[in-house]
Formats: structure tokens, C-alpha cells, sequence
């Protein structure tokens, strides 16, 4: 059987974190003098109850965290912080059911930024920065989990980011703690620097801080319906992508940037790769708008880097209704949602490393073809890529897809139209936030669509963040077995 | 350099087996009195001179078909076949120009079955005729090749199937000739049964004919613009479900079940997956078409069993109108269409062997994340599976998906709308026929779409019919040096 002490304990702890971090919108509604506060402080009472039980209770000396409990840790982690952060939801929102808060806590904690409240620019400041907060905390939980936790349990290729060959299940908990800290103080450091341009080109103190927040996690949130067309401000835009772009890279090369190395951000083939792919993206669809009359010609390019980047990393902010654009944008948008950031950054997608191991392996299998004799060694980014972490990486394109397609299919059955129902699966298993089309795009929101959906949605978001297998192991009855 | 002369002569032969092929159109639109006659004789006189010519240009007796050879070969050969076979559509129809007779005819070598021909019901038989023999001349053309070619060529995990590991290049030839003969035989028998059948149940002599090549081929032309509907016969549409399966079955095992061993169908596990896959396709569509107003309840089942099995077997074949099913059946169409038969046969898509080898190797990823030291043997019809063919099979996928995206992407930007460019991508690299929607639906016609997309289509069409690799390897510059 596996110890779920450790486990529960661990839970507790964070459930505990989540509830002091209510106080935080507790104290500015009530500041502001607005009545929502009482939610909040109660809703930081009931977790923080729960967590400090969770963890009193199953207090030990000799308790080991497995590689097996650390998937039930994961999953579980993540499933009882969405079930908490959801209270305050429940209890300010008189049009929220118990669904709409778990869809929405869910949307934020997993930096996915689908919403479900309507009317964002008369809502008051406490619920504004709760979902603020909650991406922003769901960043840097998932940083540590991708650098510290990942490659450990060896999940589609995250072996690859392993920092030491004698990692062992042993060292998790002190390796997460010390990484946490150097980490966090970067991110605290780069979401303040984000703050302050905001603030300077022109944002509220208000909206600078809860953008900030949303936008190095690459979350998506805002406070206002319209997004970024609210500011409608091309320095607050460019700024806005540096923060999106700084999201998506991986945050172990920052530290070692901060440590002297600097080369070790302009060296790694991921960034690279990263940087190539997204100004081809640009070039592309810039190409497009160009000659076309749906695309404000003078702000064409404004809007394509913004709208580009956004839906690339993950974050999912609006600057215009691109959805509008005809078509191949249409198309075009659908199919970059899929690509994702790098290993190790808050945001999601399939990654850019996947498609560097696959590129790899086509080449190699290509080689193959002309030269059966031939001897080829993968590699990536200078070592050699063992073939098991090939299979793994492909293993979870795979599966990528297959999940796609069931959710689409899911979304489908509950009566979505086709470009609803594919667009938001896309959306959830990428941690995108919006879908396309009238239903549930850009311009639209989650409000609209059945409850069943929205369950489906939250699921699809919550594989997405934990890279499928973490979730999917579970359900192998080999894991159950001692 | 590679030496072109035994490729020039086989396409040459090739294209001398298709003008004599042109005449039976010819015979009989000149037995009915129809002037297309002359289309098909002049058609023929073209194709002959210039297969004969390049044949006797490049007679050589020291001529070896060496590996990168057969590369070349596979590409032209389908190619000037295609560009040839399109003479007839090209002179019988005022209204083809040479695009659309391009596009009809690599529709009927690849077995796609999407047509640019309207008003079928009024056509003489001659062009029907040509029609149904282009689909059943590449419906056998691509079994010799997936059983003799593909496997030496190691493409997309084809490898799988060689019949000896002694399998050397010098080799080709005689043995293609040699399967080429059993296999055409029970190709020749398993289209006459399919004709008695049809014709027993009620068809017309020549639609028994035609219908016959093109369900075998799973190639899906049909001499009325209704398709199946305009039969509207139970025992009709289950003689074609029957031989649409048989059609998709690997024709190798019809040699060994005709040797003497009647178990090689059943004990097959890729026969027995596609099985499987089918009736669960079929019960998951026909749970879902039963509570639905939309399909008539009466014939509920009938139409479920009849196009589940059309579009997975990549035939394209329709009995109704399935696409106004709801989003739910037009979801579910579209990934069905993607699967396909299994290898060896004449249907296409991505194939059943290779969801089992990636299912194998995602249990496999699955039981080493449980178990990291543990050793996992992947094994195929009881064979150890090696780790590079894991890694063809997956590439193979990967690039099935992405060439499918720039399909879609290019067929955007021709204006289609979105759900019309997604399908009709899926539709031609996967070689099924009919698209989804109002502008390319089974109750339409690609007619309509434009130029610049016929031929995108026409290049996706080839591009999964060859797997992928046999055409693009062409563009890998180590093809070319020596």
C-alpha cells in the first residue's frame, strides 16, 4: 500500500498557504469597504482549518514521499487546491454555482485564464485579485513542480531537464524547497519590474499589479472584459509581450543567468528554437493581415505580434476580436494554441521541446531511410537522446492527441458547435483561456456553455498542466499494486 | 547519381497498362454510341506512344533498381499515372479544365473518391466506367506496393512487414511480379463475388460492375450523385459494408487463408483490433443516433453500420446525409477518418498497426514510469518490437499531423471556410472522399472549391497514399549525393 500520510500532509501545508493567501482579498475588499470580504475571510477560515488538519493529523517522523505517492501528491494537490480556492467564488457570486467556481478556480490555478465572470470592470477589487492571485500562485507552483518534481517521475520527456543523475525520490521535498526559494525571488522579482512598466505606460496601480501577475504567469486574466483592447496602448502591449515571452522561458536558465553565466539564456536550443518559431509565426500571419481588410491596417502588425504571442505562451489576452479575421487566422490561431512555451516555464502546451526530440527522430528516421546501414545518435541540446526518451515524448504527442480528441468529442455531446467544441478543448489542454468563434471566443465567455462542458473543460485543464501521464498513471492498475 | 533508366522503363510499362486500360471506356462508350469514344481512343493512343516511348528509350540489360531508385520510382510512377489517367476527364467534359481532370483521376489512382464530376446519374458509361477502373487499378496498385515495396523501402514503420529478413532490392521486382499475380487473382475474385452480390440484390449489371471496383478498392466513386441513397437497399448497403471490411483486411492473408492456413485472418492482431475498433465505433455512434431526432429511427442502425464503416475504411461511400447529425456525428466522422484499415490492404489513413504500436509503447512508457529499473520487451503479432520502428511508427504519426495542418492551413488561405478546409485536408490525406459541411459534404461536390485548392488536395491525396516518407525523403538532400 502507499504511505498517504506523507501525502495528506503535504496537501494540508498547501491548502494552509492557499488560506493565508485569502486574507490578502479579504483585506483590500475590506479596505475598500466593500462586503465581499466577509467571503473571503471565511472561505480563508474554512481552508486554513482544513489544511492545518489535513496536516496535524498525519504528522510523522519517518514518513518517506515515493515515487508513487509523488503522482498521488501531484494530482491530488492540484485537485484539492482548485476545490478550495473555488469558496470565495461560490460565496461572492450569487450567479455562480458550485461548477462555474471549480471551473473558474481551476482556469486560474492552472494558469489556463478561461473565465466565467461576466461584467469584469464593475466587479470589486477583492474577487479581481483572488484570480489574479491564483494564476499567479498556479506560475509558480507549476515552475518548481516542472523543475523539481517532473523530471523525477520521468512524465513524457521531462527526464530530459533532470539536474542530476543521482536525483532520487529522497531529495524531492529539500531540492523543491531550495529551488522554490531562488526561484520565487526571481519571480517575485520580474513580476514587480512588470508592475512598474505597467504602471508607467500608463496602467491603474490596481490593474498594473493584477496584470503583472497574470502576465508572467501567462495566465490571462484581466479586469477588464475587453483584455488589452481595454488600454488600448501599443507601449502597454509590447510590454506585455517582453512579460509573456520572459514567461515562457525557462526560469532554471534566469538563475543561472543571475549566477554569472550569463550565455546559458542565449545558448539553450530550447529558447532558440522557442525565439525561431514564434517570429516565424509572426512573419506569417503578419503576411496575411497585411491584405486583409478585417485587420486594421495601422495597427496590423501591433496586434499580430500581441495576438500571436498571447495565444503562443499560453496567456490567452485579447487585443482585438482576431477571431474576426477570416478563416486561416481562425485556423491559424487554433493550431499555434497547441504549441506552448518551453520545459520549466509557467507555460503550457505541448512544448517546444517535444517538437525539437520528434524533429529529431523524423530526421534520423529519414537518414535511416536513405542509409539503412547508416549509424545516427540523436541528440539534444548536446547530449545524447537516450531512445526511451524519445518514446516517451512521442508517447505524450500521442496521447496529447487522443485527449484532444475526447474532450473534443465530450464537448461535442454536451451540444457545443463544432468550432466551440474543438477550440475549447484546445483551449483547456493547453491552458490557453479563450476558444473561438461566437460561443466561447475572445470576445465571448464560459459563462454560456453547460455545466457538463465546464466539468469536462476543468478536467482537460488539469491534464494539460500535469502533462497527461501524472494524472493517467493513476488510472494503470500497476501503480495500485506493491 | 542515381541511375533514372529503370525507373523511366517501369513508368513507361506502367503507362502502357493504363492506355490499354483507356480502351475499355472506349469500347464501351462506342458500343452504347456515345461519341466520347474518341476522347478515350485518343486518350489511349497518347498514353501508349509515350509509355512505349520511354520504355524502348531506356531499355538497358545491366539496369539494378537500387533502393533510392524504387524511392523515385513510387513518386513519378503515381504521378505521370495520374497526369495521364486525367486525359479522358480532360477531353469528354467541356466544363473540366485541366486542374479538375488532374484532381478526378489522382481522386480514383489514390482510392480518395472525392469527385469534381456532377450530374453523375446523367453521365454516359464510359467516363463512369474509367472512373471505377481508376480506382480499382490503384486499389490493386497499392497493395503490391504496401506487400513488395513499402516494407524494403522502411517507411513509417512498414518495416514491420517484410516477409524475409532477406529482403535486398535486387529482389524487387521478381517478387512484386510474383505477389502481383496471386494477390490480383483473389483481388480479380473478390471483385466478381462482389458484383454477383450486388447484382443478385438488385443493382443494375453495370452499376454491379462499377460499384464492385470501387468497394473493393474502398475507393468510394459511385455512378449516381446520391451515392448509396439512391439505392436505398438494406441487403445493398450490407453487401458493401461486407466488402468495404474485406477490402481494408491485409490481402496477404487471403494468399495464406487460400495456402491452407484458414486461421491467419482470425489469430492476426491487426485484423482483430480493426474489428474491435469498428463495432465500438459503431455502438458509441449508433448509442448517440438513437436518441436523435435528426437520424430516422427506423434505419438508425443501418446508416450508423453503413458509414461508420465507409468513413473509417476510407471508402467515402454515403447512404444519408450523415453530417447533419449534429456536431457530436460530424466530430466523430472526422477522427474516425483518420484511422483507417489495416496495412496491406487498399485502404489508407493512419492504419491500425500503428495505434497499436503506439498503444504499446504508451503502456510501455506507463509501466517504466511505475517501475524506472524495470525491463519492458515490446512485442507486434508476437514479435519483439524494436525501438526504431517504435520510432518510424511515431514520426510516421507526427507527420501525418502535421502535414494535415498545413493542408488545413493552405486550404484556408483559398478561402474555404473552416470546417470545409479541416475536412477536405483530413479527407485527402487520408484518402477517404466526401468532406464535412455545405461546401464539401457527402451531399456535395469539390466542384465548387478553387483552383489553388484542387491542387493542394490533389498533393495531399498522394502524400497519404504514399506514406508520407516515400514522397518527401525525395527532399531530404542526402537522397541526392551520391
Amino acid at each position: 500500500m502507499i504511505d498517504l500520510r506523507p501525502v495528506i500532509f503535504i496537501v494540508g501545508l498547501l491548502l494552509s498557504t492557499l488560506g493565508c493567501a485569502m486574507l490578502l482579498p479579504a483585506i483590500v475588499d475590506l479596505a475598500f469597504g466593500n462586503e465581499d470580504w466577509i467571503a473571503f475571510a471565511g472561505a480563508a477560515a474554512t481552508t486554513l482549518f482544513a489544511g492545518m488538519g489535513m496536516s496535524l493529523a498525519t504528522r510523522t517522523d519517518d514518513a518517506r514521499l515515493t515515487t508513487r505517492s509523488a503522482f498521488l501528491l501531484t494530482t491530488i494537490a492540484w485537485i484539492a487546491l482548485a476545490a478550495f480556492a473555488a469558496l470565495p467564488f461560490l460565496w461572492t457570486d450569487p450567479g455562480f454555482n458550485y461548477t462555474d467556481a471549480f471551473f473558474e478556480s481551476m482556469s486560474g490555478l492552472t494558469t489556463t485564464g478561461a473565465t466565467i465572470v461576466l461584467g469584469l470592470d464593475f466587479r470589486p477589487p477583492g474577487l479581481l485579485l483572488w484570480r489574479a492571485l491564483l494564476q499567479w500562485l498556479g506560475g509558480i507552483g507549476i515552475i518548481v513542480m516542472a523543475i523539481a518534481v517532473l523530471p523525477m517521475l520521468q512524465v513524457g520527456g521531462m527526464q530530459l531537464f533532470r539536474m542530476e543523475s543521482s536525483d532520487t525520490s529522497e531529495k524531492i521535498l529539500p531540492r523543491a524547497a531550495q529551488i522554490a526559494g531562488s526561484i520565487s525571488l526571481i519571480y517575485v522579482g520580474l513580476t514587480a519590474i512588470c508592475m512598474l512598466g505597467y504602471y508607467v505606460a500608463g496602467m491603474r496601480l490596481f490593474d498594473a499589479l493584477t496584470h503583472a501577475m497574470t502576465t508572467i504567469a501567462t495566465g490571462g486574466f484581466s479586469t477588464h472584459d475587453a483584455s488589452f483592447a481595454f488600454f488600448d496602448s501599443t507601449s502597454i502591449e509590447m510590454l506585455s509581450v517582453l512579460f509573456m515571452i520572459l514567461g515562457s522561458l525557462p526560469f532554471v536558465l534566469y538563475l543561472r543567468a543571475m549566477r554569472g553565466n550569463a550565455g546559458a539564456l542565449y545558448k539553450d536550443t530550447q529558447v532558440r528554437w522557442f525565439s525561431i518559431t514564434l517570429v516565424v509565426f509572426i512573419i506569417i500571419l503578419g503576411l496575411f493581415a497585411w491584405g486583409n481588410p478585417e485587420v486594421d491596417p495601422e495597427r496590423g502588425w501591433r496586434h499580430v505580434i500581441f495576438n500571436v504571442v498571447s495565444i503562443m505562451t499560453g496567456t490567452g489576452y485579447a487585443s482585438t476580436g482576431y477571431d474576426n479575421w477570416g478563416p486561416f487566422a481562425i485556423a491559424f490561431f487554433f493550431m499555434i494554441a497547441f504549441v506552448g512555451g518551453c520545459a520549466g516555464s509557467t507555460s503550457c502546451g505541448i512544448k517546444i521541446f517535444r517538437f525539437q526530440v520528434i524533429f529529431t527522430n523524423i530526421t534520423q528516421h529519414a537518414n535511416r531511410i536513405i542509409y539503412p546501414n547508416g549509424v545516427f545518435v540523436n541528440r539534444y541540446n548536446g547530449n545524447v537522446l537516450p531512445d526511451h526518451v524519445s518514446a516517451s515524448v512521442m508517447g505524450f504527442m500521442f496521447l496529447f492527441f487522443l485527449v484532444f480528441g475526447l474532450l473534443s468529442a465530450g464537448l461535442s455531446l454536451t451540444g457545443l458547435d463544432t468550432l466551440a467544441a474543438l477550440s475549447s478543448a484546445a483551449s483547456a489542454i493547453a491552458n490557453v483561456g479563450p476558444g473561438l468563434g461566437e460561443l466561447v471566443g475572445p470576445a465571448s465567455n464560459f459563462k454560456n456553455i453547460p455545466d457538463s462542458a465546464k466539468w469536462i473543460m476543468s478536467i482537460g485543464m488539469l491534464l494539460g498542466r500535469l502533462e497527461l501521464f501524472t494524472v493517467l498513471v493513476l488510472f494503470n492498475p500497476h501503480f495500485w499494486r506493491s
